[in-house]
């Protein structure tokens, strides 16, 4: 994958990256709020403690929250909990944990193995895992099967439903391994299903979420979920010793608070959901192009024509290829943010009827 | 350690730390500067690349740095960037990276061995290096002797001058040793000698800096400074399989900007210094107090009989016990902020002087 | 992959595994021959140092060498010293340390990624290197391509060309890649080819050998064989630590200095490769039954259908099912020992004969 | 510490180390026993299930046993079986682990911390321990204590009594700590103490035992015993994956078994400890010359002028100079194995009386 190389400016129109665009006014303005005066450090201060609160009534159940600064820190912090050394995690081979996280489950687990499962549009089916399973059942030659990871909204903005992770659940209960959702855009996968949170994670039995917000809007704040607290264990040694318990924790936890606040959350990923729709409808009938995948979250895969692209790095739009060209044509990702401006959406559709 | 266990609140007067205050105005006010627009995600952008070139000027040298979120984050990095998982680490005993983050240096790199040193005021001469070193020179059944490490200002508020660490790094280079500065608190180092940054890192033999922020103003930015570009080799490849590559990482970079802007950083930490020299000299003259050591930071040790601690928890002044007592007398850690409010300083002053 | 669970008794006749017979009765002897008087130990012994000479004679260069006790031990050593913990590794998705090392070279890495290729009779073309390294210029965002690992003889007793290996050699030079050779079955595949040691090591670009001799007659003895000085730096350090730096090195030692003498280990793997060659003949003309590949040492792979395996376990016959049962038909491996009994083999050829 | 350079010969009178001596006869013999017919490789075999019986026989009651190559080994996997990767050890500052295993402890548990203790004739008491625990009762900042390891006989050549132990086991299971011994030299404590193996072991709170046969006349062979099943969790991986799991294992086992058989262990460690008390009731007598500690099993520890260590030397003896000369005199260490000759002892002392 490659993106032009010049420097964003705002001159450009974006669609590399949800991360391309900026924080939530609501949030920006949390930071603010509580800067004046003293609280305890290291999250012991009132924000956060009211943070475990909030999430509880969000997944309308007592869970464990531990806030920390990025995705990469949210996933490999929980799957080093939820998996030994010697253990075998079961993912997508287009997960972020498996290519875009440069091993960080392998670091923090100790070198775990990421076993990569294959399946249509991001996401993978019962069988697969099955499948894989047969080559772990040779004793202590292979790593021990200990974990599940799936993604929610996929790499390829595909959503997974309750009732395909519930089947994924089943395999886990059965072989004794924990189910880890990555859920960088789990806003996206709610607004989309139109369902409670609860619903796509611990009913359908998800053990730990990566519940993520800078993409849709905080500078630097994610959070591992446990919906178990007998699984937490000892969840926060590991964050203190990976440098991501804050000394000034109330500027992360606010982030999230004011990201939970009236719904803040959920109105900015429908935006963005609803916008990429809306281009993923306006390209899917333009000739010569084919969406790859439905558009069920904010982003938008297509395959376009190979002078497409040079015509629209003229016009100053910045995206990713996010395959090798084939056949005359590009696989190209585009990204919406609630950020986007819409002037960008009917300007980029306006380029790409051209 | 143990601070007063409830939550602190701003009726409080805080010496805990200087974690416990917020960010300083000019930083929180760069955050919403930069948040319209797009940018380049996980540090290719501009505000990053300008960072380098600002480092550089304040260092008088090319330098190469690496934001990150944490201190501790700063210092795992940093090391196991100089230490194989089979080295040895000279520090001190009541060093952060000693006792103060769950053993990050023995997780980032693997294994590698900390070895405590002693010396009076939190600091260590050469003498103690070579003593150690004695035990180290058994060839593959000790740990390999890899690099040094020292904090400034160290964790007792006492500073290194620049003919002490030239002193240890003759050592470390003589054996083939890195040595790395904690500066956690640099910026109070600084402000304490009057010399330049440059006087107290490279000119004096430091070969890897953890430049702090967060606790003299930012919200949650650190820097590592590599002064030899040779030896950052793949930083950048452990950054972000520690999860410490921010995605959005103008936020970062930004801080930092801030905090290098019009010297910002030397007139907070000038301040704070100031407030606890001041502060250390009122607690010097009264009866049965002495202080453990000479106050050149922020931070104030000061022996005082224990019926005071009970009286200063009363009138809700927060704090650490540093030490067990011993002989009717405990150790009190007192901290100052440029944030701790002067009032806050003479009620702390005539509660004591009771 | 499944034995079939009774203890092997000597009325067996065992088809598992080279490792399932015992030492040669040269090696065995020698063990006696070094046990009086005292010798230095760790390593610091005569017998470790004439081993050094003898090796580089063997490989007509000075080489490093470094006695460990196991093959996964040899393997996981070797490439923590090529690979740095955010390293890719690119190997056979079959290979040993892909799928029955339980995840040591992650471990022994702290963490670095192997990256599964797949190629026929288990053996992989530089076509599929290049294909994979597409996915790892992505910068930090995927682990360092760091090294190439290939087994010989492989996995399927297949045998790599002295050609073959030079071009994956290319691929590494070119891409700062280091050329790693699993060669559990080393003296199988030098058999086979009629070559000289050398000329499927560092004559056609391998880096690092871990030169089997447990399977073909040892009873624990392996060696790390360093072709480059310069490329050993410290792993004197990372045997210590993993606990295979014997304190009573000699007898490790002196397992492969008779290992080496008179040409025992080629007279051994010769025979043990001339054995499986015949029962691959043999086999091949039978109804029924197909070679999966070409016998090259000493495993036959061999689809037989079904209700043959039940007949030859009723008969005593020991073996592996090496993959899940298609279409009727079952793949066995057949693994020839130069202590495999000639009449076991001829016993074995009437009962799939029969 | 520093032997003489030159390698030993058979001339020379050896007191290095319990390593120098090659290996008891009726465990040579016992290698040659098992070598013809076949064997279930990876620990499967017959002889290696007997083991297990047999070490609960020797300890009276079901224990879970796993046969390692090395004591390094034996050590790193049972702490990393026991402690958490952010957990804290503490041990004698003194003890292999601490000292003389390249931080193997480190690197198998995934960077735990090694916390050295102090205490006279390299043991401590149950007050160092709680002296050091009240430095990690920091919460998350320090790591989790986790492991008290004692060794047995000490480094010193001293030995704990069972009432020792049982002090020290108290405060683990108070803190929900785990007991581990290390027992390189255990056969010297059980027949200096004329206890029975239960006594200084399960029976006094010890949970995991290092249990030593390569310095007391195995070529390479040591066992970690678990007293409580439960606690064993997946430590067959972990030896897996850390090369230490023999692929022809019933060499391994059958040294266990004959150290094991007729007594053959405790045996020879007596008569390893009666030489050596001997002897350092010889130069007890002798002028200049001082035992730095009791001598309890096979090692003497003894200050003599610096000029004896010359004469020595020139005499073709060799042996450890313990510490840095002081005061004029050397700390010398002298080894006695049960292979040592009586006529060595005899000559030693003669020269020494000189």
């Amino acid at each position: 994958m490659a993106a032009n190389g010049a420097n964003l400016r705002q001159m450009t129109m974006n669609f590399t990256s949800d991360n391309a665009y900026g924080a939530a006014p609501e949030i920006l303005a949390a930071l603010a709020d509580v800067n004046s005066g003293t609280a305890d450090s290291y999250g012991e201060d009132e924000i956060t403690a009211r943070l475990a609160r909030r999430f509880s009534e969000v997944f309308e159940r007592e869970v464990a929250v531990f806030p920390v600064f990025t995705g990469t820190a949210a996933n490999a912090l929980a799957l080093a909990t939820i998996a030994p050394p010697y253990g075998a995690i079961f993912c997508h081979e287009n997960s972020h944990i498996a290519v875009d996280e440069c091993a960080a489950p392998e670091f923090f687990s100790g070198g775990a193995k990421l076993v990569h499962l294959r399946g249509r549009h991001a996401k993978f089916a019962p069988a697969a895992v099955e499948e894989a399973l047969a080559h772990y059942r040779g004793g202590v030659h292979s790593p021990k099967p200990s974990a599940i990871s799936i993604t929610q909204a996929t790499e390829r903005g595909t959503v997974y439903r309750a009732d395909e992770i519930a089947a994924l659940s089943d395999i886990a209960r059965r072989e004794g391994m924990t189910l880890h959702m990555d859920g960088a855009r789990f806003a996206n996968a709610v607004a989309h299903l139109g369902c409670t949170p609860a619903d796509i994670t611990w009913k359908a039995g998800v053990d730990v979420l990566s519940f993520g917000a800078t993409k849709n809007g905080a500078l630097c704040a994610e959070v591992v979920v446990f919906f178990d607290p007998a699984r937490v264990r000892d969840f926060e040694y590991r964050r203190k010793r990976a440098g991501h318990l804050a000394s000034k924790m109330r500027f992360v936890s606010v982030q999230l608070e004011a990201y939970l606040k009236y719904d803040v959350w959920l109105k900015h990923a429908s935006a963005a959901n609803r916008m990429a729709r809306s281009l993923g409808e306006e390209l899917s009938r333009m000739p010569g192009m084919d969406l790859a995948h439905i558009v069920e979250a904010n982003e938008v895969f297509v395959h376009v024509p190979m002078p497409l692209v040079q015509k629209l790095r003229e016009a100053h739009v910045s995206f990713y290829e996010w395959e090798q060209p084939k056949n005359g044509r590009v696989l190209l990702r585009l990204v919406v943010s609630f950020l986007t401006p819409e002037k960008d959406l009917s300007a980029l559709v306006s380029l790409m009827r051209g």
